[in-house]
Formats: C-alpha cells, structure tokens, sequence
C-alpha cells in the first residue's frame, strides 16, 4: 500500500461558505448559526426532492454571494447528494451554468467534495472550486426506509437524516476582495483564513454489518482505518489537533471507533467528537442516535468548527466524514454496508 | 463565463484498460476485442446488481495486471455507475483497498473518471489513478424502466444499455514497465503512448424535454454545448481530429446534436461518430436507437479507438461522454431531463 495522504505544496484556502437549514436543526444547538433557514422545511417546492435541490441552489449562491465573486468566476463544482441518481445536485445546481462534477460519497460527500476541489485550485487547474452537499430527512425517509406517512418506528440505534445544504469555495491564496459596505460580512485576503493543508481519501471498509438502523457502527471501521492511516503517514498526533471530528457516526458509533482506535494504540482523547452529535440536542429531541447525512458534517463544519478557526480561538481541525455506501436494494439482496471516511485537515496556518 | 478547459501541462497517460463486456456486446460489431466476456451476462453472480459490480472488478483487476503493476501502486480510484446509490463501483472495487473516489454523471461517467484521474496524476498528486464504470442492461431496466419480466415494449427512440465494464489506469509519463514474457501484451514506457492532453468538464444543460424514452434527444444539447466551448476555447478545428465521438446519443441524438451544431456554424463532418451506434449492429440486432450506458463510451474507447491510435492509424480523439441526469422519481415528479457532456482530447502527441 503506497502513501496516500495528500500534502497540498499550496494549501487552498476555503475564501466562503454558506448554510441553508430546516426546522430541527435551527432548534439545536448550532440555532442562529445557519444563514437560511426554512421552519416549514419546503424551502417553496412541491415535493421534499425538490425541496432538497433548491436548498443546494441556495447554499451556493448565498456562498458566491458572500465572496463577492459571480458564477462565472468558480471554474468547477464538485456536488452530490443521497439521493437516487444524484438528482438534489444535478436539478439545484443546473441554473449557476458551472461546468459540474457530480459525487457520490454518501454522508461523506462534502470531505470528497472539498478534497477534489482543493486537488484542482492547488494543482493550478482552477483558481476556485465549489464543493456542495445536501440531504434531508423526508426525502431520505422515503429513499431509504419508508415514506413518512407510514409512521415506522425507529430503532434507538438509528439516526436523524439533517436537513439542510452546506456550500464552499475554495479558492487559491492570492485571491483578494475587497469590503464593498463597512461592518458588512465580507471576505478579503485568502477570505476566511482557513486553510486546507493536508487530506486522505477513504479506502471502503466492509466489517460486514448489515442491520440499517445501525449505520454508526457500520461506518465507524472506515473512519478507524482512515484514522490509523492518516496518524502514521502523516507522523503528527492527536494532541496536534483542536478538534478530531467524524461526520455522523452518532453515539453508538463514535464509542466503537474509540473503542476501535484505543485498541491499536490510537488514544484520540478530549479533542474527539462527531458531528452527528453536536447538531441536535440527543437528551430531547428524539433524534436517538444523532445526525446523520451529508448535510450532518456539512453543517456543523460551516456552523461551528470553522467560526471558531476565524475567530483564532482554534488553530487545527482534523474532521473525518464518513459514509455507508449501501442501497436498499443492495441490503435486501443480503448486502452488508461498507463504509467510507474521508478526511481533511483544515488549519489556520499554511503548514 | 470564464474558461473551464484544461490544458494539461505534463499529459498523463494511459499506461493500460481493460474492457469486460456482455453477450449482446460481444455478438455486435466490436466482438472479439473484449478482453472478458461471459455469454450469461451473469459473471457468476446470484442478482445483476452483482454481476455489475463483478465486471467492475474483473475490468480494473485486469487493467491492473496488464499495467504489470499492484493494486498498491495505485493511488486512487475514481469510479461511478448508474444504480442507486453507486452500489455496483462501491461493493466491485472494495476488495482492492484503493482509496476511493465515487462519481457520478450518468453515462459521461467514465469521462468524468478520466479528467479527475488526469488531474490528479498531472497535479502530481498522484503517481496512477485509475477510472473504472459500468452499466448492465438487466440492472438498468429495473432501476429506470422495469423489471425485465413485465415485458415491456420499447419505444424506436429508446436505447439498450450496455453491459459491461471498462478501466483505464492513468500514469505519469515517466512509468516504465518491462515485459515479463516475450509475446504477452504488456505496456511499457508510457504504456499505451496515449495521453491525455485536453479536458473540458460539461455543464448541465436542460432543455425541458421530459422523454425517458428518447434519451439521445435530452442529452444532445448537451453535447452541443461543450463541443462549442471547446472549440471557442481551444481555437482547434474538427479537421484537427480523426474522431469526434460522442458517448450515447444513438441514432436520434446524433442527428439532432449535427442539426444544432451546425446551426451554430460548427460542422463536425465525418469524423463525427456515435459509440451508441458503433457498438451494436443497428439494423439488425433490436437495439432500436443503439447503445447506452455508462459502459458504452468506456467500451468503445478501450476496445476500439485506443488500439486505432496506438496502431498509428489516427492520432487525435475527441471523446464527449454524455449522461441523463434525471432519476425515475424525478421525472415522475414532471421535472426535465437534463443532460451532460465531459470533453476528453486523447492524443499520440503530448500535445
């Protein structure tokens, strides 16, 4: 097995972000923290897949807005979805005319998204690139367990697909913008200050499980193996990190990779959290074990770790986005679920 | 709109494919030049699922053992299919423990593969990545149409979706392999002498038609559109190239992307050709319009227009991939068909 963790030799830097969120995740912990919110979770379509693609519409410009550039000036967008087909992606994004690569990384699509963008600004390909996600509870729901109206029940194992769209640019470090309005939120510089120096790729991890209430634990093998992966390619440690995040392995799932990583000497201590456990309030609001989806790591990324990286309070984040790679039909033909992590470090200096 | 093509600086190579293909394919006017064919379509596997995810495997394993090299030495993997879920690229390709990358365009799948692996490996990101997809006609028409047992009739404009599986490994230039027995089909120094000197990602295109049945019609506006960038912004011509190739078009959208290319003043002449019509026999083998599929133009360019260019009969492929990006609920739900189409510019010349 060669090395393959990618040390970007011009670290790209993330110079906007934006969120668009639903009903529960504006009454969690990170509430105040989205720029558009929907309580009625619609966003003004007709079908919860619509509603899904026009969150993803909206994260991106809002993001290209922020950056006080227009859709002509991102080169790429790297975008994906839960969705059959990737439609949420494909119908949201067609209006911004960016040429478009779509992806598929299940719930760890945005650190996919992120690292292919980072690969193309840093190599010199495009001088920014776009990385969008979305999901959202009821059209995941009806995707991969039954549609709503049936009112299945849920195992307490089982998770919260979030509802809501992440969007990112990634641009390289010369780019320089200028305030338009005084006090207004404006990037300049290399826009936020936040740095994408290093990233490692998911190897797909099959420990065999096969029960769909149970993604946590389904997932929490790969995010061990990218973990492992990353601490001896890279030769830093634990401690070297603010913040060591997994995307949505929930509760159950985030003490299986301690567990999994304690027992090959891997200590990820304090600094350890999962995002699926930060965006909902798990002791009230019935969301068993946590977020789940690629909205979950997409959000609390852009909600809360990299506000906190702005404001110096932080230096270095390692988040860890994991994903279940199933399909209904694929587990009903007896399939296990094999699961994918992939990683970024994001710093507030260059390396 | 700012230029999106990409001109590489160091052309990576493709250094050795491999193509798995189905009894239909084999029986059509490429027979003989698949390096795996199972008369059964079954590949030894219980559900056609499965058996789409076997080809993928047996196509990048013997894409690797062409190449003489170990699934080690490959740093990347970028792979994508039509199923739910990506299923056939994630459950195929597990075994091999490559970092993964999932896409997904439709059937411009293995072009998108192609440009990431490129960029990688001309980024120096990478040393080799590979690009894997696949599509089978029995897992296609359960997911997007019926399954095969209702029967169903066809409409003269659909088309038949391939079955099989193309891999391609993209490597720097600078590889070398020696032969490890006189006589047996080894690459060595760039491997096949074909690189990869241009890309141009596709945007998506909507021209509102809703037809699940006249795909080629959705997806030549498509075409259309990234032919027309390219050759604005490259200042090539049609007469620079042997072959311009479109990915699935069939005999209804080809004609129609020569009517609205033309239109535009562009005449592509008779170099222009479609693999959906190159890989079956149309007047005789039932397959209405021609073929479909992301396997179709990762078929045909393995099997076909490489060994032209590395035989020295031609020098320069366009290669435009195009997918459908909708999804059954999508059009149940009255939305369009939105197309793609991603630019390859594959050349005996390093350009």
């Amino acid at each position: 097995m060669s090395d393959s963790l990618i040390r970007f030799k011009k670290p790209p830097c993330i110079s906007s972000f934006a969120t668009v969120a639903g009903r529960r995740e504006e009454e969690g912990p990170l509430g105040g923290r989205f720029d558009i919110v929907d309580s009625t979770d619609r966003f003004g379509k007709d079908s919860w897949e619509k509603s899904e693609g026009e969150m993803q519409r909206l994260a991106l410009e809002r993001a290209i807005l922020k950056s006080g550039i227009e859709n002509g000036d991102i080169n790429a967008v790297f975008a994906g979805d839960l969705l059959n087909q990737c439609t949420s992606s494909s119908y949201g994004l067609m209006s911004f005319g960016i040429p478009h690569f779509g992806i598929y990384g299940a719930c760890s699509t945005i650190a996919e998204g992120l690292i292919l963008a980072s690969v193309t600004v840093s190599g010199g390909i495009y001088r920014k690139a776009a990385a969008v996600c979305s999901s959202h509870y009821c059209s995941a729901e009806r995707q991969f367990r039954s549609p709503l109206e049936y009112g299945s029940q849920r195992a307490p194992s089982a998770q919260w697909t979030v509802t809501g769209s992440a969007a990112f640019v990634v641009s390289e470090e010369e780019t320089v913008y200028e305030e338009e309005k005084p006090g207004e939120y404006r990037v300049s510089g290399c826009g936020t200050g936040c740095y994408i120096t290093e990233a490692l790729p998911g190897r797909i991890f099959d420990s065999g499980l096969t029960d769909m209430t149970d993604m946590g634990a389904a997932m929490a093998p790969a995010a061990a193996d990218t973990l492992l992966r990353y601490f001896a390619e890279s030769g830093r440690e634990p401690g070297d990190f603010d913040i060591i995040a997994t995307g949505d392995l929930g509760r159950e799932g985030s003490r299986l990779l301690v567990a999994l990583t304690g027992d090959r000497g891997l200590e990820l201590g304090p600094r350890y959290t999962d995002c699926g456990t930060r965006i909902y309030d798990l002791s009230s609001s019935d969301v068993h074990s946590g977020g789940s989806g690629c909205a979950c790591s997409g959000l609390v990324l852009a909600a809360e770790f990299l506000p906190r990286l702005m404001s110096g309070r932080i230096k270095d984040i390692l988040l860890v986005a994991t994903g279940a790679l199933m399909s209904p039909a694929s587990v009903e033909q007896g399939g296990t679920i094999p699961g994918i992590a992939h990683l970024l470090h994001i710093s507030s200096e260059k390396g």
